[in-house]
């Protein structure tokens, strides 16, 4: 079971939604991927964080599967992020950033970080995604997350990334920015032409799509619609989760071909689903893997298209 | 192989996309209904069309399994509709609009008619599906259609109708419109309680949701993506197509469980997928059945799901 390396960000959220508030509760994208991604294998996490980061979260994520030697604790304050989402719960209204410890952030790899082999770059700075690949002695999947800040500010940095990069897994709109497709095939031509062979679009409320580069310009479609959910609390961190469960699963079983990959969409899909009934990780907390596998088989029953076998169209057409 | 029964509009539509455009082109929801439906079963059309209806256009549609006895040839001009879509294809813009002989239009079923057992109730004022329902003698399985104008305008009379009727097929904006419910589960469960047990949402470009009524308030949900497609050049008559393949197929096989249901959904996703390729009818008119079948088996293949057989979970979580 292949461990997982994951470079991102640790943060105190404060996160109002139309059902309640989360007051500097533990967050960030490296956080939520983590968490998720350690009901599959295990997950080296790299990251920094200030010296108001609490005992209580070290000890929680070091009882999720993951190894925290990665975690620098350094002078300053942690990351914070305060956001407010309205009734339609899509779009988070960012009211306040303090990068503190993250704006001096360069990740420095162990000996035991450099020989890990699956990669997840998050959402960071490419350039920095970039110095963390350089220190990866034998990549052997690599995937990343960015975000429009990336894209309209950095994109030839972004680009160069790319490059080295296997699965790039994104969400509808940042993939239409930074192709400036409208239409999400063209898009993934596009960004099957700057190097990831794979490209996975979160569509929030409506599932995911994965597009695989065949031969002859030949694309594979994987399409999922999302969880059907009565009751949604709080969207944070809910592509971040299923990132996490998609590089998690695919980590832990050590494999990558086209069925591996469906799967993965599954479980990321999964994991995100969970993580939207509950504020901050509340929900992942209290999850059990029995639940991830009951889930998996209702996305597998919701979506079963039977073969159709006692009948024959109008011949006349 | 049962008939089906159709009641609603044939048109002349004049559409400009950023594509192109049509001018004075076949349309109506009915035709794209019947068309489509005329794959999988006979359809016999009731609607009223004008003085100006050209004969090449009647026989087309005798051409295509559909059966023009309850098509009325009346006094004065055929229903005119112009509209535009802008590049995201996916709200039309109506320019202008003209009734004409839709204005008194109040269908007159014939014996036969009468003796039909699939129904489908095209978008018309909801009491005038309700007059057309009163003269069916033994109806089977009935759908309906509606719109944003007879939701806002003609609520009850809409509500009264649908107790009479089995599945409701709309898009996810009229879903929340009529149930005043932004969560799609909370907007089934309240069609569910004014009387059709089975609602199909449409959801465009992210395809398709369908919620059927179980017992003690469980729900069983069927979700599908749509069919990803690079060039979509008009989306006019994408939902009646829909519509067309989805009740078609049902009345075609003569049954309506939920797995036939589900296939129906596929079905009914497949053919609005080759409808939107060309402009009006012009996809529909050169499509094959070996092509339909085709792409069913695309649909299955883009979204199927394996089950997970090699693998165990980390033990501790």
């Amino acid at each position: 079971m292949p461990p997982i390396l994951v470079v991102g960000s640790v943060a105190y959220d404060t996160v109002k939604t139309p059902f309640g508030q989360a007051t500097e509760a533990l967050g960030g994208s490296a956080t939520y991927f983590s968490v998720s991604a350690g009901f599959f294998t295990r997950v080296f996490l790299v990251a920094a964080v200030g010296q108001d980061f609490s005992e209580k979260d070290w000890q929680f994520l070091e009882t999720r599967n993951i190894d925290l030697q990665g975690l620098e604790k350094v002078e300053g304050k942690t990351f914070r992020w305060v956001g407010e989402y309205g009734y339609d719960l899509n779009d988070a209204h960012t009211i306040d950033t303090q990068l503190n410890v993250l704006a001096e952030f360069r990740p420095k790899l162990s000996e035991t970080h450099q020989n890990l082999e699956y990669i997840f770059l998050g959402n960071l700075d490419p350039r920095i995604q970039r110095e963390v690949l350089a220190q990866v002695h034998k990549p052997r999947l690599v995937a990343c997350d960015t975000m429009n800040y990336w894209i309209s500010g950095h994109f030839n940095s972004l680009v160069e990334t790319l490059r080295q990069v296997d699965i790039l897994i994104i969400n509808d709109a940042e993939a239409r920015q930074l192709t400036r497709e409208s239409n999400l095939i063209r898009a993934a031509r596009k960004i099957h032409g700057w190097g990831p062979q794979t490209v996975v679009v979160k569509r929030g409320e409506y599932g995911a799509l994965m597009f695989q580069q065949g031969c002859q310009g030949r694309i594979s479609v994987f399409g999922t619609p999302a969880y059907p959910l009565e009751d949604i609390y709080d969207p944070t961190g809910a592509g971040d989760t299923f990132a996490g469960g998609f590089m998690g699963y695919l980590s832990g079983i050590g494999r990558s071909d086209w069925v591996s990959l469906r799967q993965a969409v599954v479980f990321g899909s999964v994991m995100a689903s969970f993580n939207v009934e509950r504020f901050s990780l509340d929900r992942l907390k209290n999850l059990t893997f029995t639940e991830i596998e009951l889930r998996y088989k209702e996305f597998k029953e919701m979506t079963r298209i039977d073969d159709v076998v006692e009948w024959q169209p109008m011949s006349r057409l």
